[in-house]
């Protein structure tokens, strides 16, 4: 990896694709001058964007992709068409070639983790991939996994979990000992999970080794901050994201009526101004987009689908400070010191398409 | 039953009991006259509480028990220690006894649903308890069960909370058909959660039998309102619960923070003061307390432990609601409608004290 950073790029994921992927990219290069971006989609979509943003023209080359793969599509169905020729796989390929050092894609999660996993592999030693998000809370960010990669977990797999997430915390936070959680309900006595409990146990065991175990943590303790890592099995995860996203736009929903609700609050609203401004952009998901897919032989990033520029300027930084943090180095050395080996129940991760 | 609603109260319960408990059932009966109280717990520090809120005296009636469960015991030691001798436990054994038409307790949490169980028993058809939560939405107040009772589920499971769900929703809304969703993450094509695929199949063919069934929703169809009862795993439940408090005290902290940061925001919140108030009152966890013990031979409420006397109150209503609607003859009417049976995979419910 040379100073310059290349991050391959789906060019036709997401609602507002290309448009918005091809100005957030323009946008993104302002603020790091030494990214490279291979664009991967139709040609006669993407060039007369990259006339309309000339500044991004030196740093970009198109690779043109006929197969665009629809949000709706089931994984497997998406693989078996768009695999070699679809701008999502054509964008992670590019990864595995060594071309670029990171790829990212605002298309169907659910096909791009099926070809991520199909074409760059699980790591050595990891049984499946999860997606970290990237959670703001009181504290500051923190990092929470799995997001929805794979719905069920075992011991084993949490285990995967906390040694990348404290990987990618060592990334984002500079912090060489990121304190992990596992999400529980908070009770010691338990039914049913005894796999939160066995991972438990081993991550008590191996506090120390790249991250410093903290214990069981509740729902509340993620907007809180508790710690740096929160881990869970996917489907809690993927639930309490969007349950959160749900409530925060509740109470934001709340605040605008109130605001409305007469004549004196309107004026208070007029003189708080650049405060309420100050809030809706902490609270703007646009500024923290980018779900970081863990655990494969390269790294990709996805972005929400629905986002705007902004929201792709946010995961393209993201994207490149993944790659210039040198994740992949990170984890294989997180996993190296990890002083203890645990089974898997689970077979080793199969890409959908095989299995379903 | 007759006009009166008599409330078995476990007095002892909560960390600011009796003396929250006591003036919250003060101010609950001045909203509902007709309201008996049966306090349970220790006669010396209750009567001089009855000396202080004396127009509660004529509707009261105190038990003595020496035993009270700490909020920190585990429910099978609870359960051996409290076993007809607890405050907690003689609050729940006058519903048995017909003495009381609800009880309610502010105590443990694990300690009351295992005593709850034990003494009340699971209603015939139904193999586990759970836990139902009012939650406030965008639309309306909707019902979201089960908040952690239970740890793993079935289908019949989730089969079952979405009769007790539609049934306490049509007790809280009168509506006689209300909205029954199924908790998922949103795709076709999920592996693992067969069990909630198999839910979703019966609960279509049954619907119109005391509810309809609307199909799976995500995360954020919680704050939406998307559906009356939204129908999930305890564990879950219980994350998506805690997760969605502390997003709105995160939200709620930005909130405070932003209008604290300058002059002007200092000046815009005093002209907004009276709809930054209902506002905090909208969010104010204490108005919407609580939690429904759903699936015994008997109605059980748990306020939060930490509440006050307007929580209490709250919680107090609530029971005082569920009496009068006649809770349990509506979870009987829609079980005989339901017109599908299904099996369980787990065996009948057992109280924890026997499985600990």
């Amino acid at each position: 990896m040379t100073d310059t950073i290349t991050i391959s790029v789906d060019a036709m994921g997401g609602d507002n694709a290309p448009r918005a992927v091809i100005h957030g990219a323009s946008l993104a290069l302002r603020e790091r001058k030494n990214t490279r971006f291979i664009f991967h989609g139709r040609q006669e979509q993407i060039a007369p964007l990259l006339d309309e943003f000339p500044e991004l023209r030196p740093a970009s080359t198109v690779r043109h992709c006929e197969t665009v793969i629809a949000m709706d599509e089931k994984p497997s169905q998406a693989l078996r068409k768009g695999k070699g020729t679809s701008s999502m796989w054509m964008a992670i390929q590019a990864v595995k070639d060594g071309e670029a050092d990171v790829a990212i894609s605002g298309g169907n999660t659910g096909a791009l983790m099926a070809m991520a996993t199909f074409c760059l592999r699980p790591m050595k030693g990891i049984s499946r991939p999860g997606i970290a998000a990237i959670w703001p809370t009181l504290r500051s960010d923190i990092i929470v996994l799995d997001m929805g990669a794979t719905i069920g977990a075992d011991a084993k797999q949490l285990v995967d979990y906390a040694i990348l997430g404290s990987a990618l915390a060592r990334c984002l936070f500079d912090d060489d000992a990121p304190t992990v959680g596992l999400l529980n309900v908070g009770t010691e006595e338990v039914k049913g999970l005894d796999y939160i409990k066995e991972a438990g146990r081993v991550l008590t065991e191996a506090s120390g080794s790249g991250f410093t175990y903290h214990g069981f943590v509740e729902g509340d303790d993620i907007g809180k901050g508790t710690v740096d890592v929160v881990v869970t099995e996917g489907f809690v995860g993927n639930i309490a994201l969007k349950t959160a996203e749900g409530t925060a736009r509740q109470v934001g929903s709340y605040l605008r009526s109130a605001l409305k609700s007469n004549l004196m609050s309107r004026i208070g609203a007029l003189f708080a101004t650049s405060a309420l401004n100050a809030l809706r952009r902490k609270m703007d998901p646009r500024t923290v987009n980018g779900g970081v897919f863990m655990g494969l032989n390269g790294i990709v990033i996805k972005s929400h689908g629905g986002t705007d520029e902004i929201g792709y300027k946010s995961a393209l930084s993201l994207s490149y400070e993944m790659a210039r943090s040198r994740l992949i180095d990170k984890i294989g050395d997180t996993m190296q010191r990890f002083p203890i080996k645990v089974a898997s129940e689970a077979p080793e991760a199969e890409p959908e398409a095989n299995s379903a």
